[in-house]
């Protein structure tokens, strides 16, 4: 047998779906030899004889072999789908590799696996980070923002390696920070997630708004969008709206206009529902656009509702010129509103798993490269900067202030919808989230005395501290 | 050591804390012999001394000696917290009882626990009823409404038992009914607890608006609500809402204005949003119900809110009249509303779990006894027997008629609350699910082409059958 000798790579890839292929690539890109396997060999050939021949690649059929290609400490990303494969590598690679190797994650995991995985990995002495990765197909070929969190001593191995292929924002700074222990990478990832799913909820219905109250065509709506995108909207959402709205096909027809209006989605939203309902954080935004993606695909049940649910016909709005207005200060006030519900939730998990996050941080990172990418998240890595311990978004003097303005459209607004019989789910949820934040006596004090009524619950009283709780005999006067 | 030969009792029960001890002695009340267990022997003392002495109670000291006491087939009901404590007292009883025995989990217990629960205990050759007892402590002692589910051949044992310590309709049909296979009967029990979170906080806005925005006095509010429970509104919630508007302290104020208005919660209402997402259901006003809570739990955030963020000044409504007349409808409206979202996820579990469900006996069993019932069940019960598989209780025709009467008052009342700046997240959830329903075109045709342009998520089209997939090439104009 002949001794071959390897120039050994800098960082291995296991996984060569669209994301991991992408991914592989942007890394090669940046100068780095990548050490490259997937379950079934198709796909590993698919890159080393096509989009990556003549690059700096290299081969792997097994994970022994992927192994032992690997400079120490080796770096070994994971890009397969969230669930028991992520496992089940694991536990494959913790027995090939050796103290001090650094597993990452960078697939959409549940950030309580994350947890559960980096704990079990750093007890076998190796080290393990959970990636957030946002940014599509695009994202991870041309520069990703990536969100990394686990294994604090690993960052410094990772680092070089997960900034030379971030995004970049136009002060140049790479998208990818650390971001703490644990999931908290992951967690950070879905919140991510949560608030572009509310972004995409309220672009909608905007668009269904422009659509049918004011009735604009989609030229109207295009330049509208594309003028929205000069100013404190600017984001990658509404840009790609622009384009949509131009985009026809060879008939001279929308696209759009022929698309099923039945969504789908992928299970994060979910998860991030499912978290603040943990947490006990009013996520009701993100809540609300999940819900109208599963009802947008009951097309069947909506197509007999139309038939047989009354509600008024819809009279068109004058002063198209002024209600424009109103729309682009409504979807601001309602996408700051979704923003704040996100950093609330992520303030919570920061005190639930005692993760020291640094929110101004987190809005950097997401300046570029990923979907929620906007001018936005610039003022809000200002209001953390001013105050890290901000209790609320809200509450920072120039969100005060930008919702404090807009907050009059967004009512204009959604009255309009409510009387003309046009949903906004999004809208109407940021707006009751706003004045229920500003409601300082809620009725909830109807609600405790109902709970102690049926079921000596108990309540405490305005006149006493919290905590201390009492009980009416409701009935006492009836008996 | 002598023979001591004990009268066999009917049934064990386990748990003597309130609800477990109102459903003994109301069990004994209906001629049972009781055997009961409590894990701390003074609970136990203190019943068979206190409200249960010279009552047919036999206290057991440990579950050997309940299960000795028991005649055959055995029935034992626990009456204990959700949870391990639960797995633990049915591991032991298991050992103890014999094939044919019944165990009956009463508690709160989450139906995926059910579910296993009832695998787990008929593999061992016993049987397994997971009940859902609805009905607060009152109900416990004098007739709660009861939804059993799991083995179904447990029925013909427990069915007397059960049935004979249950509310029983105006009509004298017990509010018992066996409900299907598995958890089901637990499930049931988690849609009547969501139900009741969004009934509950229907109600709370709407005394909100009736103080903040009519400026009615709580006496009006009272003899307003007890008018309303004459008519369509007519349930115990609105009942209990009227008494505690009219209850005074010694001193003569108002028990309501001194109750803090920060609610708590026992997890079901947030149970029933995960299954919610789970089933792909969307439930949005028991999620808004949910997040209040967690907002009015939040005070502290809601002072500095109330003094930080702007919104217009309320400006009390004219013609009082017409605008109580108009709450009533939004109140009608948005409950119906509310009730449908609970139907369309327990005919999702059902077909998700392969459950038979009856939603005419569902609807039937909760005219008493429980915290929900109303004469809207009546309504709802009549629904489900002109067509049991109705596939939205909206399109019920009387549903239908009555709900089309009713959504101006409900848009009227949303749209005032919006433009004076008070909250109503249930009733603008219920209208915004309302028109998403009667929505044929809703605008996801634009969240498609989004997830097709940064992800390649692909999409379906308006002219091709559903299941199958396109995808644009959107940046190719401007490559």
């Amino acid at each position: 047998m002949m001794d071959l000798k390897v120039e050994p790579a800098d960082v291995g890839l296991i996984g060569l779906a669209v994301m991991g292929e992408n991914l592989a690539l942007n890394l090669e890109s940046k100068g780095h030899r990548v050490a490259v396997f997937n379950r079934t060999t198709d796909k590993t050939e698919a890159l080393v004889q096509g989009r990556g021949r003549n690059k700096n690649f290299i081969a792997a059929y097994t994970l022994m072999e992927l192994a032992g290609f690997l400079d120490r400490p080796r770096r070994v990303i994971l890009m397969v789908k969230a669930g028991q494969a992520v496992d089940f590598l694991i536990e494959r690679l913790v027995s090939l590799l050796e103290p001090g190797d650094v597993i990452i994650d960078g697939g959409n995991s549940h950030f309580l696996d994350t947890n559960r995985r980096h704990a079990w990995v750093e007890s076998r002495g190796l080290l393990f980070v959970g990636a957030g990765i946002s940014g599509g197909e695009e994202g991870a070929l041309k520069g990703p923002s990536i969100m990394p969190g686990g294994s604090a001593a690993a960052w410094q191995s990772v680092k070089p390696l997960l900034r030379s292929i971030a995004a970049r924002a136009e002060d140049g700074s790479p998208c990818c920070q650390w971001i703490g222990p644990q999931g908290s990478g992951h967690f950070v990832k879905m919140i991510h997630n949560g608030i572009e799913y509310a972004d995409m909820q309220l672009i909608a219905e905007t668009y269904h708004l422009m659509s049918n109250l004011l009735g604009l065509s989609p030229e109207t709506m295009r330049n509208t969008f594309r003028r929205w995108n000069e100013g404190p909207l600017k984001s990658y959402l509404i840009e790609i709206t622009a384009d949509i709205l131009g985009h026809h096909d060879q008939t001279g027809r929308l696209v759009l206009d022929q698309i099923l209006d039945a969504s789908g989605q992928k299970g994060t939203g979910k998860w991030m529902v499912n978290s603040a309902l943990d947490a006990g954080q009013p996520l009701s935004m993100i809540s609300e656009a999940v819900f109208a993606r599963f009802l947008s695909a009951r097309k069947d049940l909506r197509i007999e509702g139309a038939q047989r649910l009354a509600g008024p016909g819809v009279t068109p709005l004058e002063d198209q010129a002024a209600w424009i207005k109103h729309l682009e200060q409504a979807l601001f006030a309602a996408k700051v509103i979704a923003y704040a519900q996100g950093f609330s939730l992520l303030r919570a998990a920061a005190a639930e798993f005692g993760w020291p996050l640094n929110y101004r941080e987190i809005a950097l990172i997401w300046r570029a490269g990923c979907i929620i990418r906007s001018v936005l998240l610039e003022r809000i890595a200002q209001a953390y900067g001013r105050n890290s311990d901000l209790s609320h978004l809200l509450f920072d003097p120039w969100f005060q202030e930008q919702i404090g303005l807009a907050q009059d459209s967004l009512r204009k607004v959604t009255s309009a919808a409510v009387i003309n019989g046009l949903a906004v789910p999004g809208l109407g949820a940021a707006l009751s989230y706003y004045d229920g934040l500003r409601t300082e006596r809620m009725p909830h004090n109807l609600i405790q005395a109902q709970r102690d009524y049926f079921g000596a619950h108990q309540y405490e009283r305005m006149d006493q501290p919290r905590g201390v709780f009492f009980h009416t005999d409701w009935l006492g006067d009836r008996k």
